[in-house]
């Protein structure tokens, strides 16, 4: 068998997308419509602050979805998958989820591996730029006020090229060069990764913020030559959206 | 036509997906939804003793999912296919149903294999650490309070990588290869192996249980690198969730 | 052009499968639910036998199935497809309908093929045995009490394998090995056999009776290691159910 | 570039596929039933004799379609897409559609080319029985009284077999060899030949004709052995059904 | 790594899709219907004429989509994300909205590439015309009174073809290649190129303008047989519509 990368993990993530029922909102009296906008608010400000978390860890982030697949993101960061089945779960109770539905969601840990990291798993001690590093991977803050793009990944295993059957060097140079792909938008592109392998139905999700979408696009495109996504990478799908602070949400859903 | 694995076959096996109508529930007076759980709580409750099936034969566990593909993962092992449907149906009858969609299941079998097990397919007299071992596999109990993961798989039929063409030996060399991998997580992980072929859509459903979620990424990742997965293993879908008693349902329902 | 297996078809076949509206099940008066079931039961009655056909040609039978997928599977066997779309739309008709949708369907008609009924195709008389086993196979009898597992099947075309491309003396001798396996299981399980191309989305319907449902995953997974399967096999779903006299319609219902 | 086949083109085609909501229509008023089979036959008949077409062209007929995909198929070919899309909406405007979904479509335009009517765009004159056949493809008439199947089909462009990169003459080759199979049905099966490429999901759509379904199998699966459809031809699904006269309408609609 | 072509990016563009609710519209009051096709109106004719956007930057259009997928596409092209997700959010604030849902939609921005525009890139001053050249395609008017065509398209990452891991060289004279077919479609066929890589599930976006549709048809067949597209190009489906101004919505909603 192949060498395994070694692996260490942070907070769990819950991507959670929600759909609004424009033809209730529009029909809704003025009085429900802010006393759910009202609620949707206090909920995510109260998980924007991790209120939900012992001692407060983890962060949450809202974000508006374009297009027909989904109109709001929420995204919870966790240190138990308990505390993302309660802020689904919350969610549902609030006065808001009643004009949602929950089209889609994504969950995952976050994840950092020896392709990437190798100096942080041998052992030894580590300093404390690299520990900042790896923590803040693990443990991330989401970035304000900026576009977001979330999608889930997987690495090909196809009858020729199979990424699982690749010798672990191999897999290493091939991540090292798509990381130096990304380096050239440090500055520009922030990311978080997040394993879903046993979780859902790929195998990470990964989610990149800038304030430039077009940044976002260019990202995208150019590591799509890299070898470890021209020939290993499956995409099944997109999301765009923006971050919105939580005492926007009214006028957000008054359009 | 290469040599067919022998099989032994124990209790049918039910996962039983759910979905919370969250709308219903929020807006039904608390009365009624105190009414739902407790019947929800019986049937749980009744079918975790198996007090449907003649002697008590079987057992139930019921897990909360997280995210959108289900809320509810309602698990029946039973001597009988019409234990299963019975089950299933039971559950309709109760008040908690009206609150409930089936937006999934999975239909299986435990089995054990000559791959894994040939001693005991050899037809000589088998000790007794053994004959446990085997009743263990084919008339499991479920773990209790821990994490469970669910998914179907199905071996490739490629056109270069068939795993129904390849010779007897060289498939259960690499099924020996995948259980020595999952021989390293003894004592982290337990599973399920049920066989669906004629039953379901894929050929095998396999429930993994762990005290520690990160233990399930683990071995699903490390196991993707073995030959038997990583050239012939497909997977639909993973299912995320954790085992509650029945008495907690309306703990759970409320958030 | 490769050789084209000569055919011989008898009737028309209509598996109609339906889940129940549990909600509305649970919620209509019993006076309701008793003149639905009674309903049911005199369409499936009068349709097993046959009564709706000119001579009372054909045969019906309802089984009850595991699962999300449906609750109930109606098959119909018929000497015209006008007859099927009749019994189609007469069910509608009944006061059993109002608790049931149409989640899915197959249309196909019975059909015996040169590959494995070779003398049949001569030309010559054949024996009365031989013409016999043809009849049962045209216009088969559903088999009483017993588990029944439907499946449509399709012959690949890929890049490499290709059925449609292999020298009929080739496909002949696949079909004939595959023919060998079943015959192990002569007296465990029947078959019906019913062509689909040009009528449905696949090539053939299968439907396996037998009163052991764990026969019924044995000759599957021993028959997927068949080269007439192993290579050449596509099988989109499965669907597990129990025949039930009509007279149990209500009994099912009610769990 | 390899060279690509000359074509021309005649009347566009919709087909219209509607679900029967056969809930609403056993619980509606008699006379409500009657008005709405009454709109639905004289919205039938009238485009029937393409009153709404500028000069009468084109023509129109409905199918009953056998399973859950549909209950009806309508198909209309105009001289405009204009007139196609006025067709579909003038549906909705009958108190039949009240009683209907649409679950499913296919847009298309008639076409010959150049690889089975060679003569016809060589720019010579033409003599007046290539004139009458060529007319007969791309302005058709729908044959009465006769079982119908639809198609849509696309050519491969796979990795290995890929028709867009085959020479002409070779494509020409396989296209007259498909043919010949086609002409032996000659008497037996009438079609309409469409493409949708830059209209629809796939790239033509298929309207086989017959008055024994049966030959409508046999020509399907006879073709299959053809090369040009064994390797290159792609084919998502089936749908069968029987022409009625508007008249039956409401006769159809009650079972 | 393979050289990634340079790209300039211009108005982001929304396709936005509706289906007509034509129970809801049959049934409503005239004068319900007349205040949404007012509603729809004023919304359509206000985003034409970008009266949403700062210094009126941007366009929109809507056309009547023929079959089940869709009845309305509305285009938006505007500078910011933001302006295409107000545009949508407006929309669901009209009369109208209530009696539309939204079936599919699609997220790009308007992109020229150095494959095509070489020049451009090259840093040196660019003439008048080419300035305006690009210029066109990066804010690009909609043509009036046409019919459209819209698609998503990737480039195929197959384990044999994969474009992205083909030399430059080898790619820009592929798409100078398909660029001399589409040459000689000028004057017939108007286009506008969009990438939705990271923004939604597929690679771009495609929408070809034409008087007559058989054109589009023409030219997305003889596409097909260059080089870029019959190896390397996927096509998940096909829009086909007419534009229409917004004063005709009452007309185009009564049929």
């Amino acid at each position: 068998m192949v060498e395994v990368p070694q692996t260490d993990e942070g907070w769990y993530m819950l991507h959670d997308f929600r759909q609004i029922d424009w033809d209730a909102w529009r029909n809704a009296p003025e009085q429900k419509r802010e006393r759910a906008a009202r609620a949707g608010r206090e909920y995510l400000a109260s998980h924007e602050s991790a209120a939900d978390s012992p001692d407060g860890e983890g962060t949450s982030a809202v974000f508006s979805i374009i297009g027909h697949k989904a109109d709001l993101m929420i995204v919870h960061l966790r240190p138990t998958l308990d505390l993302l089945s309660k802020a689904e779960r919350q969610f549902e109770r609030t006065a808001l989820a009643e004009f949602t539905t929950q089209p889609t969601s994504y969950v995952s840990v976050t994840e950092v591996s020896g392709y990437v990291s190798d100096d942080y798993f041998k052992g030894d001690e580590i300093n404390e730029g690299l520990r900042q590093y790896i923590e803040g991977k693990l443990k991330p803050e989401i970035p304000d006020d900026e576009y977001a793009c979330f999608y889930p990944m997987s690495k090909r295993r196809g009858e020729e090229h199979n990424w699982y059957t690749l010798p672990f060097e191999e897999r290493a140079e091939m991540m090292s060069g798509h990381g130096a792909t990304g380096k050239q938008y440090a500055g520009d592109i922030d990311q978080i990764i997040a394993s879903s392998i046993g979780f859902d139905d790929h195998e990470w999700g990964v989610t990149l913020f800038a304030e430039d979408p077009v940044k976002i696009k260019d990202i995208v495109y150019e590591m799509r030559f890299d070898e470890a996504t021209s020939k290993y990478g499956e995409f099944p799908g997109f999301y765009i959206g923006r971050r919105f602070p939580p005492e926007d949400l009214l006028a957000y859903l008054n359009g």
